[in-house]
């Protein structure tokens, strides 16, 4: 069972508890953050992180914006509330979840605007656990739906963390193989290291060792020579935003490596919840990209490794086209040959 | 006109200084080699790298090796000398010049077997420097030969380092945009960082800015990324080793960055001397591939990134076909559409 990343403590007067990822692997510490402005900059720095983990820091957030809002009057409190949920929004701008989760709070909100303030408190809080309950059931889910792509023998890449950490409980990539272990099976797993802020090693590769699956580390542009060595037989990685056509944006290099699992023959797989599809969006060129502090890859682990005054791109992610994607894993089937049809078959079915 | 990264100091007695690269670009520091344990270790530890400055390394181990042995009977000489050979051929087994540079001194010594050892003494001392004057030449040669790939307002991409700090002089890859510079033209260099050791962003861009070429740092995992965006109109690269039909072994992430090239249509190049040709192998699958410390990979940055005892796979090289690219530029001349025949017809040519 993985340690839960992030977690409400108390009542409507409570707060978060999360790890602190950027810690790990070497320390692990909890922090508690007790207001908008706390969980605003443990989303920034990346303290959560995860597509699904910031959908529900993003929920819990707009529970400890609700807390600070001194007033009876209903109309006033979602006035306020709106405020809440716009500066919550603006700590990352790619992952949807973010938006999946303040936005579905907002709308409980204003669902309950008959109620007192002091009861729709209580309805933000309740959903916001709804949210996360939801995730954890939505992740064993992916993990049965994408665990019959893993068979004995095979070598899996995965690139960044898609785990326990970055959702309620179980991952979407990680999740497929935490399912194929549990079945008993035998495999391989190399974990991409991930830079600028190595995710893959120190949080993958953790996560996987935790699980006592055999993991094997490497540096991103490793990848390719693995593959020739016939180490690799599928790639699965997770989502930070698809869209309708189901061209998939995720952490940068995704995209690399799925044009290399090509040149390979290799399946490519994509596990992601449902909330993770933006359907407003028609292709991946829509998906806004966040780009971030040249420090990141300049100043890395505190210690300087490029010329001072060196110009940095740092873009944090990128667009892996829907051609590039040999199926999309989601709590609600397997989207195969992802087009505008299948990903509307599967998304159109109850669950 | 670039530091000088290696250089005899002295008469035979004397010793290598080199630059120290593993503390550039955060410290500028000269080291003194005076023996063939401490220039071993030092291309060991990549002190010196690049596939030419370490067949330069080596020729200088050599004079090193000589000065050590103390016998005047040219025979004894001559076996010890052999030994010395050895044991630097030890220290690195990927890149061929290490190998050319001291065969080439044996030879010197074994072809004036006749002369006293003082004398020969003298002449594999004026053999070094010979070699590294000749790569100075050479150096320049291939930015000739190599600039015109180079047109104006095109974009860049380079991975590792192939620049003076690898060379005598003036490097390989990066002759080709100092000499591009040189003629005036205005082109934008994006530097892979190079993980693990980030030769990239610690070396390339220090050169490239101390050039005033402008450049642009970015992860590994990015390239694809900003292909995609528009911004790269040509790769080049240097080389360790190039088999007889012009598979090329360089910097681990080579092979990957030709496949991302060759997805987006991009012309791949290769900059390297004739010393790097391996004519005794016939394809690259032949070429032993360095496997380097796992503490490259989880200790990089002066601070533990993952956890304790995860496996870790570090090849340091990678073998990039034939097939993958466009042209090698060398000091005599382009070999367009590397095969077995046009390899031969441009090596065969005298400069």
């Amino acid at each position: 069972m993985p340690l839960a990343t992030i977690e409400w403590v108390g009542g409507v007067d409570g707060c978060i508890r999360l790890i602190d990822q950027t810690l790990l692997p070497t320390e692990l510490k909890y922090v508690n953050c007790d207001d908008t402005k706390s969980i605003w900059h443990a989303i920034k720095t990346l303290m959560v992180r995860g597509a699904p983990a910031i959908g529900i820091a993003g929920a819990m957030g707009v529970v400890l914006g609700a807390k600070a809002i001194g007033t009876d009057e209903v109309d006033v409190f979602l006035r306020e509330l709106n405020k809440v949920v716009g500066y919550l929004g603006s700590s990352r701008p790619t992952a949807v979840n973010l938006f999946w989760g303040i936005s579905r709070m907002e709308h409980t909100a204003h669902a309950n605007k008959g109620k007192t303030v002091k009861q729709i408190k209580e309805l933000l809080l309740q959903e916001a656990i709804k949210i996360q309950n939801e995730d954890k059931i939505i992740c064993r889910k992916i993990g049965e739906n994408g665990a019959g792509f893993i068979t004995d023998g095979v070598g899996a890449l995965t690139h960044c963390n898609a785990g326990g950490l970055a959702t309620a409980d179980y991952g979407t990539a990680l999740a497929v193989f935490f399912k194929a272990k549990e079945q008993g099976k035998q495999f391989k797993v190399y974990a991409d290291e991930t830079r600028p802020l190595l995710q893959g090693s120190r949080l993958t590769a953790w996560e996987l060792m935790q699980a006592e699956i055999d993991v094997t580390l490497i540096c991103d542009n490793m990848a390719a020579h693995v593959m020739k060595l016939g180490k690799i037989q599928c790639v699965v990685v997770g989502a930070d935003r698809i869209a309708a056509n189901g061209d998939t944006a995720n952490k940068i290099g995704t995209y690399g490596v799925s044009i290399l699992a090509k040149e390979h023959g290799i399946p490519f797989y994509v596990a992601a919840p449902v909330s993770t599809f933006d359907l407003s969006i028609k292709s991946g060129s829509e998906i806004p990209i966040e780009e971030r502090s040249p420090e990141e890859v300049t100043n890395g682990f505190g210690k300087r490794t490029a010329p001072e005054g060196v110009k940095v791109f740092n873009p944090a992610f990128d667009v892996t086209p829907a051609k590039n994607i040999t199926a999309i894993i989601t709590e609600k089937g397997v989207i195969h040959k992802p087009s505008p049809e299948s990903v509307q078959a599967v998304l159109g079915r109850r669950v």
